[in-house]
């Protein structure tokens, strides 16, 4: 890159959380682990279907609605509203990647200014990055509930660079999805693709500007 | 409702078709067979970020592109290229749900017009429902492929409409998926959910105008 972003934006739900122990909560109520998988596919799903017809409602609403249509005809051990609110609640224990901590640190440390923007809300930023301990380093945990709009919409991200203060052309936006990857590249911002399993980049999505296998991988590409 | 519709737009996946033996599909390849419903609403999810920024490409290319992430490391059988294409040629040879050759030849003798507007591709629909025997009764087999835009984007249900010389008002979509009921109630046609199984309606979505468990039960409520 000729000049480095000073803002970066990261993308929250499995990009800094693992998002791998909501599978024990589909255990935890009687319904098959590998639902997990599907139920937060199915959630995005939706949540795009509306954003592409310019409308919005709440994460945790849309994640409710999924989560009981997968869950129809499971026989669940406890009753259905019971099941939908423990699942839920999942996202309030998540932990980071083991790569984040340090990443976050050395990227504060250069002197960027760091942000988060989030299709969920900015209660579960505050509680994953304050359990992390590096909640001090974000000057501001942001959420598309703010924007209007959803992500991978180019409102979102220019929500984003509105309320800081810059321009899209100077933000990196982080993220695990090539959905966000794609969708911040249109909206002219930078893109760093975090790939920690070695999954293939799918040819219908804008390709991003950098490719790391973790942040701490993130580090010495964006010196 | 006050004045019948007298075009009725049909989707095809899963609203015509039966998809459960796409799961067959993902064992024969050496994969789970659940994997056939998370890669389903992985196609819907990233088809649908492109449609929430204008952009479009060929359902077959997401499709294969959702395949690759969601067979990722899975030890399959043969070369993942062959597997992809496997899948994906499952498409070709679905059967459509039993109520739907009675259920279209109702309507059809009723006087109406009918015509599906699809996400994927033409050829899906014709060799679907010239299995089934039923294609003569269909006047046109729509794709958003040639809308420049998926559904639920309001450009597709209008592309439809456009094409069959009416107005939205004057048509009514049959759909499984609430999203595609949203999208097209926004675009002002009227709205009818199949639902087969008992599923709890979105209350995120746009309610349809009209319930049914199948094809042969949406038309007594048509007359």
């Amino acid at each position: 890159m000729t000049t480095s972003p000073s803002v970066i934006v990261f993308d929250v739900n499995e990009t800094l959380s693992d998002m791998s122990p909501m599978a024990g909560r589909f255990t935890d109520v009687g319904a098959p682990a590998h639902l997990a998988k599907q139920w937060f596919a199915s959630l995005l799903r939706d949540g795009f279907a509306l954003t592409a017809v310019g409308a919005s409602r709440p994460f945790a609403e849309i994640g409710a609605d999924a989560l009981r249509t997968v869950l129809q005809g499971i026989d669940l051990d406890r009753d259905l509203d019971e099941a939908v609110d423990h699942v839920l609640a999942g996202f309030g224990s998540l932990p980071v990647h083991p790569d984040v901590p340090d990443g976050i640190r050395a990227l504060r440390d250069e002197g960027r200014r760091l942000v988060t923007l989030t299709n969920g809300s900015t209660a579960v930023s505050e509680r994953l990055l304050t359990s992390a301990g590096v909640r001090d380093r974000f000057e501001a945990l942001l959420s598309v509930e703010d924007a209007g709009i959803w992500k991978p919409a180019r409102g979102a991200y220019e929500y984003a660079a509105r309320t800081c203060g810059t321009e899209p052309a100077d933000m990196l936006l982080v993220a695990v999805h090539p959905w966000d990857i794609d969708g911040a590249a249109r909206a002219g911002l930078r893109t760093a693709w975090i790939d920690r399993a070695g999954t293939p980049y799918p040819q219908a999505f804008t390709p991003p500007t950098i490719r790391a296998t973790g942040l701490t991988d993130l580090v010495p590409q964006l010196a």
